[in-house]
């Protein structure tokens, strides 16, 4: 019997695995055009976190007691549509589930790139699309520039660390703790600075004397004001993720936001979709590094549908390193 | 003897008039090339706080027991140079003086618009660039757009107001008190918010009910977290003036801050000096707007040198409506 995630009750502040239950899903025939797929990967993410709340956002809230959404990569066991067939390797948005059911035209078969299929849920996704196009396009970052990354040790900020290098940038990134700075230097930031060992503003002006030209968030909170602190003329921030307001009500504290006046800095919010259009120069680039020998990619995995919860509060607090995944 | 103002004593905080100190100028004679102008108009403005700190910024800090500079309209009464001759009417940056003497490159002649020649100190001059540019260039406001403005009674507020209007947008101003509300209805704002009258945010979303388009940020605060909590997609944030910082330490406190991500916001500062390449623009459009008898303007004007510092600490208790004037 298939079964998957449902939100039981929404979560006040940090989601507490009694916010989650297990069902049963009904075993139905395919109708014309459908196709049946085994998840093999499922993906959690932080901004999953905000579906949780009832609130009108750019994705719809989850439904309580109805199967949660998420990034999957599965393999197709039947087809009743022309351009999928079993054994077929595919991505979509059916998660939190073993099984997913469905149009042919919500599965997406994985390009062509020699990296393993759960790639496609994190360098190779979602989370290397937003870093992509956030350092890339919202940034507007360019050879020569220094770059800053909060939650650099994780699928997203991994991925901007590397481009960033790639691409001709000075990188600092923010990591918690001597194993994940010490992974993130070895992707080859040019400083890291460990966030719980004291003050980010005061280590990213020892880190950047000059102050930074793009700064990449994933967290909000002290991150952006250490930003703003050290923001050179012209600052670029692409704001992605605020990993600290999410489970939290508390207003975000701000002291250096009026250098935003003085440096014409300028900060702007996206979301990944609004670049899924380009995804083939994406593919172009990163396939092109990847053959380059450039790209390093970490996982922490988590077995077993049964482990989905667990994997996702993990990613509040710093429970992975690269891409959290959960392999079923 | 010519008198100007000096700085005492960097201000803690909001500054007091012991900070400032009156001194004698030495009369000395124009070399060739310099003019002496007769100041008639001296400019405060909320920027000058920013130059009391012994902070780098996009203006030296002013020096402490040198006379402090701010613009002015004055009266050539003595010329050495080609270009100016006794009697022209000019702008400059020499100000907190009652007399200046200088290159005559320092010394602009007004431009020729049917206005009193303290116009070039507010609509017609930086405050009022200031609004044009800000709304225009950096916020990209267009016909259509929702354009909330916060500081609506102030000297750019009130500018950028009236231009949102000519434009064919919907303008929602912010003031403090009944009186300031009354004056920016009456130069055609479709709402206005009293600040004093309770939470921002309320009341913002009652005048807004589908959001805002444009926010032209003067104050900071309450006021940036209230557009952050009703933008729309893609709302553009040009942020000009955190009045509500400048003479306090307190971080800014922003509980709507994540909405930056989901709606695509993008805040941008600026200074006015980046855009005054286009001043002719400027002037040609203000003119047409003023021959068109769409165009209206207070002044609140203080009378003597002596009174500079009371008319600058104004600036923080609103005590201003239109743009705050010193008469010499």
């Amino acid at each position: 019997m298939p079964r998957a995630w449902t939100l039981a009750a929404r979560p006040q502040g940090m989601p507490r695995s009694t916010d989650f239950a297990i069902v049963d899903l009904p075993v139905r025939d395919l109708a014309e055009g459908e196709v049946r797929v085994a998840n093999r990967w499922l993906s959690v993410d932080p901004y999953m976190r905000g579906r949780m709340n009832d609130v009108k956002s750019y994705v719809p809230p989850f439904q309580i007691g109805a199967p949660m959404e998420g990034g999957a990569v599965g393999e197709v066991v039947e087809s009743r549509d022309a351009g999928l067939k079993p054994g077929d390797m595919v991505q979509h948005m059916l998660g939190w589930r073993d099984e997913a059911v469905g149009p042919a035209s919500a599965f997406h078969k994985l390009p062509l790139l020699d990296v393993p299929p759960q790639a496609f849920l994190g360098q190779f996704g979602m989370p290397g699309m937003t870093a992509y196009f956030g350092l890339l396009a919202v940034a507007e970052a360019k050879a020569g520039d220094t770059v800053f990354v909060s939650a650099a040790a994780g699928a997203v900020g991994s991925t901007v660390v590397q481009v960033a290098k790639a691409k001709g940038m000075t990188v600092i990134g923010s990591a918690g703790g001597p194993d994940k700075v010490a992974w993130v230097r070895s992707l080859g930031a040019d400083a890291v600075i460990d966030y719980k060992a004291g003050p980010v503003a005061k280590a990213l002006g020892e880190a950047a004397p000059k102050g930074i030209d793009v700064y990449f968030d994933n967290v909000g909170g002290d991150h952006l004001d250490a930003a703003l602190a050290h923001a050179r003329p012209r600052a670029r921030f692409a704001i992605c993720g605020m990993i600290d307001v999410y489970n939290d009500a508390k207003p975000t504290q701000l002291k250096y936001l009026a250098r935003l006046i003085g440096n014409r800095v300028r900060m702007e919010g996206f979301i990944v979709s609004d670049h899924m259009g380009r995804a083939e120069e994406f593919y172009r680039d990163m396939g092109a590094m990847l053959a380059a020998g450039t790209l390093r990619r970490e996982e922490t995995v988590h077995d077993g549908l049964d482990a989905m919860p667990d994997a996702f509060l993990g990613l509040f607090s710093g429970g992975n390193t690269g891409k959290m995944l959960v392999r079923v």
